[in-house]
Parts: C-alpha cells; structure tokens; sequence
C-alpha cells in the first residue's frame, strides 16, 4: 500500500490532532516520530502538550535533521508513521551548522517518500499566507516550505488543510469519521 | 433552533459582509454586537467603515469583555445576534489588567453557546496561516485563536471560511443566496 | 468570452505554475505580462525562476504600474493575458510618488475587467491570514489587498485558491486536467 499524507494548517490548527486520529483509525502500530528539540522552555512546554494528548501506546522517536533515514528505518506494511512536523524539520535543516545539509535531507526525503511500506502521516505548517516577513532567513523559509510542500504535495494521494480543527482535502478525500 | 456559526477569514477577506447578508437572510431582528473598542484612529475608522455598511435598523451594543453575559443578555428566538468579532475580544481579555479575565470569559463564552436562542453569527480572523511572530505576545495569541477556534467550531452547526468575499463551508453548508 | 480568473494563493504556493498551466490549456497565445521590477538582486532571481519555467512562445511585457491600459492594450478575443502577479502591482501604485496613483489605477483596472476580449488570469497572493503586521505600511498594504481581492472577485466568474500546488475554486470550478 503506498499511502503517504499531507496534513497542512496553520498554528494551533488542529493539524496534530487530526493526524492522530488518523493515527488511530489506520489499525496500525503508530511510531511518532518527533522533529521538535526540547531545547527552551516554550517548545519544552508545546511538546509535552502534543504527549500528553498521545495514546500512551505510542512509540515517540525523536529526530531532528535525518528524517528520510528514519522513516526509512521504520517503516513497514504493519505500522503507521506520524511526523510532526516537517516545518520543525525544514528550520532545522536550514540553519544546521552543514550548508549541504538542507538540500540533502530534502532530497533524501522526496526519494524516499514513494517507496515507503505502511501509513506515513506527514503534519506542516501552512506559513505563506499572511505578509512577507522582512528576516532574510524568514523570507528564506517561506519559500523553502512553500516548495516542499508542492513537491510533497505532488508525491501524496491525499493532502489535507486544517483550519479550526476542520479537515477538507485538497487533493483526495477526508476519510470517513474523521473529521 | 440551535444554530451558532463561525465565520472565519483574513483581514479584509469580507467576512463581516457576509456575516451581515447572513444576518438580513435570518428575517430576525439584528443586534450587531461591537467588540471593537473606538480608542485610536485607526480603529474608529474601521468602525465606522463597518457601521456605515450595516443596516440603520440594526441596534448596536458595544461589549469588549463580558462576550458571554452580553450573548446569554439578548439572545431570544427572533433575534440575530452579529459578533464582530471574536479577535478583538480575544486580544482584550488577553491582555485585561485582571490575568483570570481570559480563562474566565473564555469559558464562559464555550459555556453559553450551546444553549443560546435565535440565530448567533461569530466573525474572526484565522490568524495562524503566516509566520510565526516574533513577539511573545502575539504567539500567544496565535496559539489562543487557533485553540479557541477549534473549541468554538466543534460547538458550530456551521463553520465557514472567507477569502475574497467568498466563503466555503468547512461544516455545515453555505447558505443559497448568500455567496 | 468574458473570462478572467483570479488566482490566490500564498508565497511559494504553486499559483503562477497553475496559472501558467491554464495558459497553455486555453490554446491562446500567451502573452506574460510581468508587474515586478528586476531591482535588486532577490527580485531578479525570483522574475528569472519564472521565465525560465515559462514557454519560450510567451511573450514578455514589463509594466510596474499601468496595469489597466496594459490590458486594454494587449486583450484579444485569440489571447491569454497572463498578469503575474497583482501584489506587486498594489505594491508599486501604492508606494508611487504620485499619491493619486493608487486610486486612479485600481479604477481603472475595476473598469477595464469586464470588457477585456480572450482569457485574462490574474495572479495574486493572500496575505491577510496571519497576524497583523505592525508597520502601518503593511497594515495598509493588506487592507488593500483584501479588499482588491473582493472588488475582482466580484467581476471574475471564476476565483481559485492554491495551496501546495493544489487549486480549489472559491467560484466557478477548476478545469480538469489541470490540478
């Protein structure tokens, strides 16, 4: 089955939440692979929030910059991968100390991304519609998620936009009972 | 008849407007509910630019912080009850000299709405679709519009989403006529 | 025909390749008229990762302000004008020397809209739905944006709202063969 999704929203969308109980209806063994480093007190704080909510059955991988080789690794018929998100991850990539590092890993992923067995769920930020911000490095990243999320986007059966909690897909169907 | 409905949009995306045709298609008695607070110039202008729209039949109540008592105060069956709108509020009890000012109203707002008679109509603005901002303030208050958003479209028949002047229905569906 | 389509869409969201998508599909010739000015260096990478996406058949017209006699000049029962993109057009009469620019232009493209000959698409971003911007400048700049979007969408039988490279139409319907 080649079933990879897009979950985009903006923040505090409710993008995370529907993809867990996507999580939930899928049946399968769900590994939740993280991309959030709990490095200061606020995204500490918004990580425990997202734990919290999360079946205590789930497998938590924690992995800021090497996502293609995680999902890769984990992948399988049998399991559902949930990544929240990809925007922590593009930041991440962007400013690693390794200037070769961003456009690797963004390959790495976009090679990998058809081939992968099982349920992948992949959960971003929607951050190109409110104005240009003025940082070089915000400008920077607009554009770096804008393109990725078209390119991912192109790899997807179903993509999905979350607003107010309410799923409606952009490209194939909200599953039943979800929304 | 239980019927609140959330009209979420960007800035200048018509969701006032349309709020307002909503409200004159009810066929009930309009009681436009003002949270703006006319302090600056700026805001006088927008409220003016608002006011000069509405119908002069409509009566008007200005309420920057008690959202709830106000509703529960003239709610009746034969009545439309226009909010415009929520982010003002929000921003208001956000930042009240009183720190229990949110978490009281906020509740008291999701308490009310499932038992208020006649029609209600909520207008905000989706705020959390561009980058996050810098300042802590505004995060937060990204990150309590999208929350209260998705509280207040799980109690909603109706959710619907403006951009252009044009709504699509995230729940329920866009009335005929209206669009 | 009277046909022009607004596009909306945020940055980097795939809306000048979907536009330049129905370009092709009208069988037209495709006339690309350009409203950004190659000034500094960023603005000239972006206009040459356009041009090199788009059909070497295209012709090119630069025009930063005088967007209505533009069309009026080009429109042609046989030809698709394809305007890239409105933002930085509002952007450029709005900062004019001349503070009678802004008003005089927006008329005269309000008027001229409906009764353009051939296909006119119109590319725009949505820049209203994140938060407020501080500078008055932006504030007004995404005033004006938003209610430019609602002027045109008015006057455009069909609007389209991209995300992820992914149209959905606000009105009328998205051709097939195209997302």
């Amino acid at each position: 089955m080649y079933s990879p999704t897009l979950i985009l929203g903006g923040a505090r969308s409710g993008k995370s939440a529907l993809a867990e109980r996507l999580a939930e209806a899928s049946g399968k063994t769900t590994f939740y692979l993280a991309t959030g480093v709990a490095g200061d007190g606020e995204m500490a704080e918004r990580i425990a929030h997202h734990r919290a909510r999360r079946s205590a059955e789930w497998t938590t991988i924690e992995e800021p910059l090497r996502l293609a080789d995680t999902l890769v690794e984990y992948a399988r018929e049998d399991r559902c991968l949930l990544v929240d998100c990809l925007t922590l991850w593009l930041t991440q990539v962007l400013c690693d100390a390794d200037p070769a590092c961003f456009a690797r890993e963004r390959t790495a992923l976009l090679d990998c991304l058809p081939h992968l067995p099982g349920e992948v769920l992949l959960v971003s930020n929607e951050v190109g519609l409110g104005v240009v911000p003025m940082g070089e490095l915000s400008r920077r990243f607009v554009d770096e998620a804008g393109r990725l999320h078209q390119a991912i986007a192109r790899l997807c059966p179903r993509v999905l936009f979350v607003s107010a909690g309410l799923p409606f897909a952009l490209k194939g169907l909200v599953p039943e009972g979800i929304a």
